[in-house]
């Protein structure tokens, strides 16, 4: 990778969101008096999901290639991705006419794969439990076709990208926020968000969601250091299997956020209750961060908890079962 | 009633939509490629399901509610519906702390029923197949406890109210629009959106869906005066199943509105691909522009096709048994 690893600050974020708006949904914010009673706070909900392709990943996709120049268009792109951020590239390029190669986890829902596909990319397959292999994968394409790696989280401007879904809530939501709580997997989100909100709204306090089992950013920052998940550990929340926090990402979160987990049952319960009150589809990685604070795990702070919804890119049969309970 | 039976303008829509615009939620206008690729023109779709209570309904309540003076708020208001509004009237009235008695059929969806009284509201039950007996009970109560009789289409306030979803259509999508398709039961939400495009944009061609056998509207517009449904018919679209049009509405929407239907198979297939690319969840009803958009029951115009997704309200059961594909 050529792009130096700067921390986005706060007029990066901005800086994307004005070159992005155009371009992106600006999701509502939502809320349910049913939602906030079982909080014993006000809570609102930030329906990421509507973005485009499912997921806040359009966003940094968006901002990322917005920045290549004429003959990286040309050349084409490799990215790497666990599902939604494949969308997201291939629709980002599929917009600017950009030719996407991207490799996903050969155990990636099928609705994900498809949808993908269906936007234009070639699929490239890894297998998820050989650390660091899809990075080797992408680095070997992207030499032997000149193609700019895109990396999910990894980068600056991607991160920036993300941290729109930020600049958008303080934009939307004047008033103090008692807890701002995110969806993370390997940090990508929770760090583009908390570029913009720890620089302009330092006294907010944020929280990282992560699944029971998959909890290596909640231990990685009380520790102060990248620590691996366990192995062997299993979750519904397909988006959020790093292995690892990614650099960048904590680098930005240290010091500014504290982790928290919720299981797979507290996950499925969120996502009935979206269903019910807020009339959204969230992808079970794409609840967590609902998920924790419908479960009193979220401390009492000054002012609404704020949820990002994530995802929604869910099998019908998956969510039916859900639906019924299974 | 003591509310004269004048149609709503563009100017009472704007209005309107400046006294409520705090209250009620920007709903977003959404798109999928693959959908558009489906209807052969770029669709969009306004998903005021994620309106309070899940649906337009709101909006003429917040309206209607918020010009009573505080001798009426003390005595309370009486409203009747097939459960959408019922919701709505409940929530606009507990936000004033007004008391709420609702009327509604005693086939309303469990679903329906629970929600409106969590929000407070009183429910008592009429046979939706005597036609004209909810007016009579609603006049009833209204006497015996003085309260303001709030009518679900029939007026102007409440007409100008559902309007919003227009006006704020309008602001966010400048551009030429080919067809405006809008689900429609006794014409409420297509006549106050009528109120403000037919005068503020003339060119662009409405179009009100209704569910097969349920074409009362549709046959009003083409005969020009109101007819009823014929009997023994029967939908999915449990909030379209109104006899007749509604009279207000009908005045507002005659020479300006043609009427279209759609199937229960198309309105399923809707409610699938709603959930699979915009990723939202839809009532059978509040999916039926969608359907008749996505089966080419639209004519072709010189613009987008806009389709209102209007109601959310659907049994986690019924929605799991139609993902599924029964």
């Amino acid at each position: 990778m050529t792009t130096p690893l700067r921390p986005p600050r706060a007029a990066d974020v901005q800086a994307a969101l004005a070159a992005i708006r155009h371009q992106v949904v600006r999701t509502p914010l939502l809320e349910s008096a049913t939602l906030s009673e079982r909080c014993g706070a006000r809570l609102l909900v930030k329906a990421e999901t509507l973005q485009h392709t499912g997921s806040y990943k359009f966003r940094g996709a968006a901002n990322r290639l917005r920045l290549l120049d004429r003959e990286a268009r040309r050349r084409g792109i490799v990215a790497y991705s666990t599902g939604n951020f494949a969308q997201a590239v291939a629709a980002a390029a599929q917009a600017l006419g950009v030719s996407a190669k991207i490799i996903v986890p050969h155990d990636t829902p099928a609705v994900k794969r498809d949808r993908t596909r269906a936007l234009g990319a070639e699929l490239l397959f890894y297998d998820r439990t050989v650390p660091g292999r899809r990075e080797e994968l992408a680095a070997e394409i992207a030499r032997a076709e000149q193609r700019t790696i895109i990396p999910p989280g990894n980068d600056t401007d991607v991160l920036a990208g993300y941290g729109t879904v930020g600049a958008e809530l303080l934009e939307q939501f004047p008033e103090p926020i008692g807890a701002l709580v995110v969806p993370c997997g390997s940090g990508g989100l929770t760090a583009g968000i908390t570029a913009v909100v720890a620089e302009t709204r330092p006294a907010t306090p944020l929280f990282a969601v992560e699944p029971v089992g998959f909890d290596d950013v909640t231990r990685s920052l009380a520790a102060g250091e990248r620590l691996p998940n366990a192995p062997g550990a299993t979750t519904i929340c397909d988006a959020l299997t790093a292995l690892y926090p990614a650099e960048l990402p904590f680098t930005v979160m240290r010091g500014r956020v504290r982790g928290l987990v919720a299981s797979d049952e507290e996950v499925r319960t969120a996502m009935r209750l979206a269903f019910d009150h807020l009339h959204l589809v969230l992808e079970p990685g794409g609840a967590i961060a609902l998920a924790a604070a419908l479960h009193g795990r979220v401390p009492a702070g000054d002012g609404a908890i704020v949820a990002i919804a994530s995802g929604a890119n869910v099998d019908r049969t998956q969510f039916a079962d859900i639906l019924r309970g299974a």
